[in-house]
Order: C-alpha cells, then structure tokens, then sequence
C-alpha cells in the first residue's frame, strides 16, 4: 500500500524513559526501571529478551516494576474479588488495544482483574499523520499509558506491537501470552476512510479480512479452547425493510422452514470488510469448532470510562473529523466550537447507539459466558436507537442549557444510503447476559459536551466537514494538501 | 505468498515461433508472422510496442496475421451473422481465459462473432507443476493455442498476461482493449486447494476479492457503462433446508415484507471468496451504478466444445485429481482406469451440474443481455440436480456398456458438509433468456468416458485420492513430496 509505509515496528526500548506519572506522588516509588522485555515462558520472549539482536518483530512488554518482579512471571494481578473464579478466562489478548474501544476496554478487563495484553500495530496513529487529522483529546503513547497504569493500579498489561497480517509475528504472540479469550478490535474501522480511494479500499478489506483469517488461524493451530470475541458492526446489516434479529432469521418458504445468517446489506468497503469476517469466522466455527462471539456493534458515543478517567494520561482518543468522527460525538464536538451540526441529506438515517461504558461493559459479559466450542454467536451490540435528526435535537438542546448557539445545517449526503426507512433491531442478548445500559442522557450529553467545550482549542474546523464521496471514489491515491 | 513465485510476468515474443497448426495446409499460409505487439490505439501499447524497451508488465496479441493487416486495429471479425445488433457488446474482456471454462468461453464468443481479449497470469498452470498434477489431456501454451485459433478460425484473440491484483496492468489492460463486457473466471477456483493450508486460504481470499475490486474499480473509472458478467458458485448457498432462490429472496417477517440477499453458507475459503465477491459487487452496482450479472455456476462437466475439437491445440484441459477434478469428471477417469468411484461419505451430497457447452451458451446470453445501469443480477447456471451416489451409478452404467469394471467406494469425506440433505435450487432465469440445455446424457458420458480410455496412459493413480482435509488445516506450508 503506497500510503503506508510499515506496519510492522521495531522498538528500543530504553530504561530511562520518564515516569508517566509525575503529578501522583504515591506511585513515583515503583517506577525505578520503566520499561523491560518480559524473559519468561517461551522461546519468543528468548529471542527478544537479549538486547539488541535483531529482532522480527517486536515485542514489549510493558511495565513500570523492575524486571526483579516482573520475571516472577504472571502474578494473577487478582485484586478484583470478581475473578475468583477459576473456571472463566483469565488471559485476555486485546488486538487493537491502542484505539478508541480497544483501550477502554483493555483498561477495563485490566481493572476486572483479567491478565490483559494488548496487540497492536498502533497505525491508527499513523493515519492521522497521514491525513492530517488529531484526536480531540491529546493522547499518550501507548507506553506511556501502560507505564502509567502500572504505575495507579499497580497492574501489567502486556503490549505486543506488530501487524497481525505478518502470521509469524500473531503465532508469536499466541505461542508468548497464551491467550484464554481474544477480544479483536484491530481492524481499520472506519467507513469514509475505506471509502477514499481505491488503495485505502483495498487495505481496508485486505488489512481486515486476512488479519481475521491468520487469528482464526491462530488459534486453531496454537489455542483451540480460546474464544474468539470479534467486533463486527450493525452496519452489516444495512436497512432491511424487516426487523433486524441477532445474527439469524428463521425463514419459512415454500413450506419448509429453516433457521439461516441474517442477509447482509453492507454499505461500504468496510462494512463489507466485517460481513466477509463474520463468514469467515461461521465457516469455522462449524469446520474446525472454533468457539466465536460476534458483537455487531452500534454507533459509539461518550469518551470517558471509570479507568480512563483516572488519569490525563490514561484519556481516551475522540474523533470529531470527516473520517473518523462519528455522529454524536461530532455533533458534541461541533456545538462546543459553534460550527453548525452536519446533518447528511434527510436524517432520517436511523441506527443503534451505545455508550463507550458500555461497550466495554458488554465485551467482558462476552468473554465472562464464552461460546461453545463451535458456536457461532452473535450480539447486537447497542442500547437505543436514534435518527440523526434526534441525535441533533438533543445536542440542539443540551447546548442551549450551557449558553450555546447550536445551529443545523443539512449537507449534501456523501454516503450512498437511505435517508428515511423503517429500522428496528432486536438486542436483547447482550441484556440477558446481565448489561445495564448507559442510556443517553441530559447528564452524559452535559458531559461530553463541556469536555468538547474544554478540548474546543485543539479543533481543526477544516476537518469537520465530510471530505470523502461514495459516488466520487477514485483510483488516484487521494492526499491531503497541507494548508 | 511463499509457495507462489510471481504471477506477473515478462514475455519476449519471437517471430520465429514454429507456426502451432501444421496439419492443417489450408491456412499456412497465413502463419508468416506468427506474433506481434499491437501497435496502435493507446499510450500503453506504444509503451509495449518499442522491442525491448523495459516493460512494467506484459501485454501480447497473439495473433497470426502479419504486422501489415494487425496495424489496422480492431476489424469487427463479424464472420457471424449473430452479431449483426451493433447495440449489442462486441468486445469482451475474458479474465481467466486460459482455464477450463475461460477458455472453452474466450473460443465460443471468439467464434460467435465477437472481438475477445484473454486476460490471464497463467498462475493455474503454475499451481500444477508446484502441486505435481497435470491436465489428462495434454494443453498446449495459451500463445499456441491463439495461434492455432487464429489460423485455423482467422480470428484473432488478444492476450493479456498479467495479475488482475496489480491495478496498474489492470488499467492498461481496460484502457488498450476497452471492454464492452468483462467476464470473470479470474480465480482460485478450488475448494481444496483453499483448504491446503493458512498460505494457499489467505492467497484465495486475497487473490479473488482484491482481483475482483480491482476489476470493479477500472469499470467504475474507465468504463463505466461495460457490464461485469461474474463466475460466483452455487456452493455460496451452502445446503439450506428451504428452496435456493436465484439471488434473493423474498422474506415475511412479524408482519412485513423486503426482498433481501439470499443468506450465504459457504463451506471452504475458496466458496467464502465467493460470497465476499458477490457482496461486494452488490455494493458497487447499488453506489456506483455498476451493471453486472453473478453467474452462480453449478460443478461443470465435459471437455469438449465446438470450438476446442476444432483442434488438438485447441483442447481444453480436464482435471481428475483430488484438488482441481470436480465430481463427474473425476469419476469418468477413474472408471477409465479401473479405480474404484471414490464416493465422499454417505454420497447423498446434492448440487447443481451443467455441461461445459451449456458454460459458454450461458456466458453468452448473459453478454447478449445485459444487466442494466446499477442492477446486480444474479443467474443460478446449472441444468440439472444430481447427489453423488446418483453420478456413480451413472458412470457405472456407461461403463458396463463399454466393458469396463467399474466399483465404488465410500472413502471418508475429507470436506465438513452435510452428507444427506434437502436440496431444491432454483434455475429459471437462463432457460428465460434461451438457454438449450444439454442434459446429461448416455452419449455424453459415453463420450466422456472414451475420451478418458484415450488419455489414461497420463493418468498419475496417487493423485486421484483426496489429500486435502477440511478439519485438518494447518499453518505449515505444504508441500508435495515427489513419489
């Protein structure tokens, strides 16, 4: 891919990085020998563990206790009574731990007491570099955010950065860390970038379907009991003028009746991508049994979880532009700087929203009540549905109520989609498995907006308005000028 | 991948290349410059056309005409009445014109009347030798072939070699022959071979979407009113226990009613490449208003066409081994040389058959008729319904009659697929448009069977029982030990 250089790194790590977490003095004790390779378990970590011999790929292992401690090889970090239970996963491989859900959620098993390393090529980065885009949020690297957790919660969560495309670098991983649940966000997740040009397409489904493949791979060849927890998306699904079930739909035609996948209407290349992995991942579910759950998941909003909120270090990323941005947490994030919410064509686009509480609240559900061995299952992960009209009304009125002026304005729609249609989708699952939901509220939207408002500085309004078409995509690899 | 080397390749055409059809006298004549560049029409033949100038990639006409007459570029070949409608297509592009079906398909539209160029990397030549199996009849090289075609018919087909996934070619390709219609046999078209190991899934998957978004993307952005005639499969629908309808499926559901994609069950990387096409596809005719047709294609039989008994350099290539050989083909061979019918399991495994001359009508009404501006037309294209165990007693028939002993075996089913099942598919729509099937017939399988007694002195007996297994997939590349 011309627009990428490599997605696999290698890092040298050096002891004298800086302590994360200067301001909490109560933790400045532990952080004497920041950084360290893991020198334990398998021959992998052998080869990484002696210094600067050239190294495949890299993996680090992240930690801000001394390597004296840390070759006592994982300690059950155990300090949360809800994981005495020593017949549910302990070992928890969080694939794409460095984004917007995958570090929440790695925060949270981490929290949970579950042994959590986190994967990832960390080029998400990379292409906000490359498109000139930023987080609203500043956000750390990724090894000052281990080191900095380690240094609050005193818990490890090991890091493992390379591209799980490369099959030698994933079976590494696997063979190290011994994973009893994968929790797999590591694709590129966003339909206006798959949507660019013609090589972003390609990396999109390339990059997503074949990362799936080698994990599947993976773990039937190194780790056949291992739940495979994957994020798919409702966007799977499209508009169907019927009620969208979980996963399946019980057909009666002619007489006979039988129980089959849902029919998938993807309206990008990367909701195309996800529909292609849940194939994939049915396929061997029932060939080699395999036990998979998959989380087609709505719309998420919010920024803050009870362990990103710990420390700046430890915030989240939140994407208000073009491309990454989504609905609400834009419209949020537009209000705050006075820039008029972009509705698409009608919105009357309706879809499922969650709260990024909950989504890391309904992955641990997932992994804490595994699928069988050969199951297939899939959850509808969302907690309410909204058009984008409603969605602007409410951020319309919260806004009024801190003093701003939010204005809407309807913009040519750059998606190829129905701006008025019937949508009603069960999700149910997750709910019975025991999620209390985050719902929408004056008090989550009061929040999220006056964290835009604390943010509004860091806003680059040129990057607001939606800059890639459906119709328009071409094959000349698109740049951004600077300007 | 690691077991392929490239499938982009360089050529160096002499003229002295020995004319390919010396039997026959009447047309030596015409056979004095045996092969040539195309000189005319675009930039990227100007860049082909300069001897031996560095080339990106390679783009021959083959062709027997001398230089003098080839200049004149593009003459309709219009020997056939048929194609006197100048509404309708003249030029099509075959992708994976040197395979089983391509090839019998590039011949018939070739003869029919209309101008065809092959597109083809000659990678299914290269699986061959790499997997130690050949043909059981002897092919000749795609440019002899086009020679023979070309003195034989005085039509000229034009060759293409290249990798559909390697856009640039893909481009010069669209740009110098400018397709009306592009058929699409371009793929890694066995399920076994998809099943070998993780290196020979991830290349199928890979090699067929990317290769088919790329062909979607240079219709989008060269030729935009050219209409995409697509090989799909029948194995995409997997064994429903309702009636396969063609492509959709009208569904009622809590008191409404939409008519959605046909719910996919694909059983191996290879069919599941499939289905990730056709979604895709789907996606491009509804956002960019591609025309296109998927041809659901049942598991072809025969050898012989019109066009190929033209000639021994002409014959199409038959397969009999248990990775590319396909059920009744398999079986002819194996009766012809005295192996016992190898029956997968319990043998009740049902699917749609056709007969290769009824491929190439199809191909040819789907051109004739083309899908409209954003339609995404899907054909079930087979003629008739056969389990296994009723194609063994078949050729068991047809063999007694031509004196030969012919057993049957149960060997255990090395594929994941239910072995007794309901099976009801739909195939209306090609008869609509004037399909005259050939049915299976004593006299075909009596032919069939002579042609096998002909060639089984080629036949390789250790490569007649299945050595791929579904369930026993590894990551470790395999290899074929030689014997």
């Amino acid at each position: 891919m011309a627009h990428l250089l490599s997605t696999s790194f290698s890092v040298k790590i050096s002891s004298s990085n800086r302590p994360c977490c200067q301001p909490l003095n109560q933790v400045r004790t532990a952080l004497r020998s920041s950084f360290t390779f893991k020198t334990s378990k398998s021959s992998f970590k052998r080869l990484v563990s002696k210094g600067d011999r050239t190294r495949k790929s890299c993996v680090v292992l992240a930690t801000a206790a001394p390597v004296s401690k840390e070759v006592s090889a994982n300690p059950r970090s155990g300090s949360d009574e809800s994981r005495s239970d020593s017949s549910k996963p302990q070992r928890v491989m969080v694939i794409g731990g460095d984004g917007y859900c995958g570090w929440a959620t790695a925060l949270h098993l981490s929290n949970k007491g579950y042994e959590v390393a986190i994967v990832d090529s960390l080029v998400r980065r990379l292409f906000d570099h490359q498109l000139g885009l930023d987080s609203l949020t500043p956000i750390s690297s990724i090894h000052n955010r281990l080191r900095c957790w380690k240094a609050i919660t005193g818990k490890t969560i090991e890091l493992y950065i390379g591209d799980i495309c490369d099959f030698e670098f994933l079976s590494e991983t696997f063979n190290s860390f011994e994973p009893e649940a994968v929790v797999h966000f590591g694709e590129q997740r966003s339909a206006p970038y798959s949507m660019i040009d013609r090589s972003r397409a390609v990396f999109t489904q390339k990059n997503n379907v074949i990362g799936t493949l080698n994990v599947l791979f993976a773990i039937k060849e190194f780790r056949e009991e291992c739940h495979l927890v994957k994020l798919g998306t409702m966007g799977e699904y499209g508009t169907p003028n019927i009620d969208i079930e979980e996963g399946y739909i019980t057909i009666t035609h002619n007489g006979r009746t039988d129980t089959l996948p849902y029919p998938k209407q993807a309206s990008s290349f990367y909701h195309l991508s996800k529909v292609h992995d849940s194939n994939n991942i049915a396929f061997t579910c029932k060939a080699w049994g395999i036990r998979a759950t998959d989380l087609n998941q709505g719309v998420v909003y919010g920024v803050k979880t009870d362990e990103t909120s710990m420390h700046e270090q430890l915030c989240n990323r939140l994407d208000y532009d073009g491309v990454f941005g989504t609905a609400l947490n834009r419209f949020c994030v537009q209000a705050a700087v006075g820039h008029p919410l972009t509705v698409y064509g009608k919105g009357g686009q309706t879809r499922g929203y969650l709260d990024i509480r909950d989504t890391v609240q309904c992955v641990e559900l997932a992994i804490a009540n595994p699928a069988k061995p050969g199951e297939f299952r899939v959850f509808n992960q969302f907690t309410e549905q909204f058009s984008v009209n409603e969605l602007a009304a409410l951020v319309t009125k919260a806004g009024k109520k801190l003093g701003l002026d939010v204005q809407t304005i309807s913009v040519p729609n750059p998606r190829v989609e129905a701006e008025e249609h019937y949508y009603n989708a069960k999700h149910t699952k997750l709910i019975e498995l025991g999620l209390k939901p985050h719902l929408l509220s004056d008090s989550l939207l009061d929040s999220l907006l006056n964290f835009a408002i604390e943010f509004k500085d860091r806003v680059d309004t040129k990057q607001i308005m939606p800059s890639v078409s459906w119709k328009k995509i071409g094959v000349k690899p698109q740049t951004v000028p600077a300007n």
